[in-house]
């Protein structure tokens, strides 16, 4: 059974990313999710811009997210992010915002791979996968 | 059955909401989504900015985005906003994002009133539902 | 004397552009001059999109601005860009930002041409320059 | 002669922050600063967030800023920022943005003290004076 990796990243609500509501505007979230996502591909050992420079990009083709409490600007919040699917051409990411041990929301984004000179799905190289696999805590 | 009201609204690319890969970021698609809704709002009558000056709010509780095809600076896309579903205390508006005869995306925001006050959530206002139930295409 | 084109572009502000304030914050300008200055660019008959595919782009190396009174959510904001400066390698265009006859925000941008293939400076190619010429009120 | 308390941020750079040029768009540098200044004003002993609980806010009247060379997705870059100039009704905030030993930008931003029961011009209460005049090195 599967266990993965989780990156857990400290983000401060920067005073932008408040609206007129007085709390964070719910887009910014997503934005969050990212950074998460950045550090966890950071750890397979393939940066994510690094995978841009062999020729690969992971791009979003739907995501969800739920929202339980607001996050303020003065809050710094805790982004988790694990990878909850892996398939040969896609992979789905979770994602949890926390406030100490607030759950603020949690969040899916699903992505396929694309190469990036034919811009068609395709299978990321076989070294990324292993990598993602180990993520994944797909081991055997 | 219901048959809603639906607002179009054309949205002109940023040069800012592109980024590397050289389309469209995702996450500017949910400001899109917003920009409509603003629209869709104002068409009741109570502009979303006078909702929130009779002591009301509403508030994203989920959304949900599917990504068809990616939109790049140069283009015009139009987006449609729409209620799918309307409760006493929530309201599920629906999307889609055009680009000429292509659909780009599609979504769904769900909302939940709050009454700025308490803080708490709540019914809107009789007129405000009355206008929002116009809108939702539930007239009778 | 140059009596440069001025663009005028109507600007709704989003939800999304305001802060905790309760007004836009004032980086959302800086994004509002941007749309000013594609749309003049457009007017010159070389949209900036085209520009960027003759392998030449307008590089920002400073900018100004200065803030007189906040714009809101449920304004619409024109903002106005022209030339006032053109020289064979650089450009500053200007900037207002009224609502109504009141005067909001104004700003400058500097840029300089970059060379894609070299990403070194350079001269814009002929035809760009005299349309950007025309546009600066450069006539003669 | 005024030594001010310098406070440094690193920042990594978010794919939400990249344009199609490859690099960061130029208006990010301008949120960042505002995170430096957030880190210079929590170290007054009074972080932005309270000052606003008190009644009063910064507003922002002028921004400046210089761009020598573009920071891209993959990079941390640490943000500067020191009150440059202090006077009854107003502070100068002064910014640099580094990547390891390089300068890639700097900027000043000129704010107004504004007591948000008026919204109007004001100083800032004794205390908070005295603490941002230690901030400015003004310790005489």
């Amino acid at each position: 059974m599967a266990n993965p990796l989780k990156a857990h990243v400290d983000v401060e609500v920067r005073y932008f990313e408040t609206d007129q509501m007085g709390v964070v505007h719910h887009v910014n979230y997503l934005v969050w999710f990212e950074v998460a996502r950045t550090d966890l591909c950071a750890r397979s050992g393939y940066p994510y811009a690094e995978i841009e420079g062999l020729g690969y990009r992971l791009v979003n083709t739907e995501l969800r997210a739920r929202y339980q409490h607001p996050a303020r600007y003065g809050d710094t919040v805790r982004v988790t992010c694990w990878i909850e699917r892996l398939a040969s051409r896609a992979i789905h990411f979770a994602y949890e915002v926390h406030r100490d041990d607030e759950s603020l929301a949690t969040g899916v984004t699903e992505h396929i791979w694309i190469e990036t000179a034919t811009n068609r799905p395709c299978r990321a190289p076989q070294e990324v996968r292993d990598a993602f696999r180990k993520l994944a805590g797909l081991t055997d």
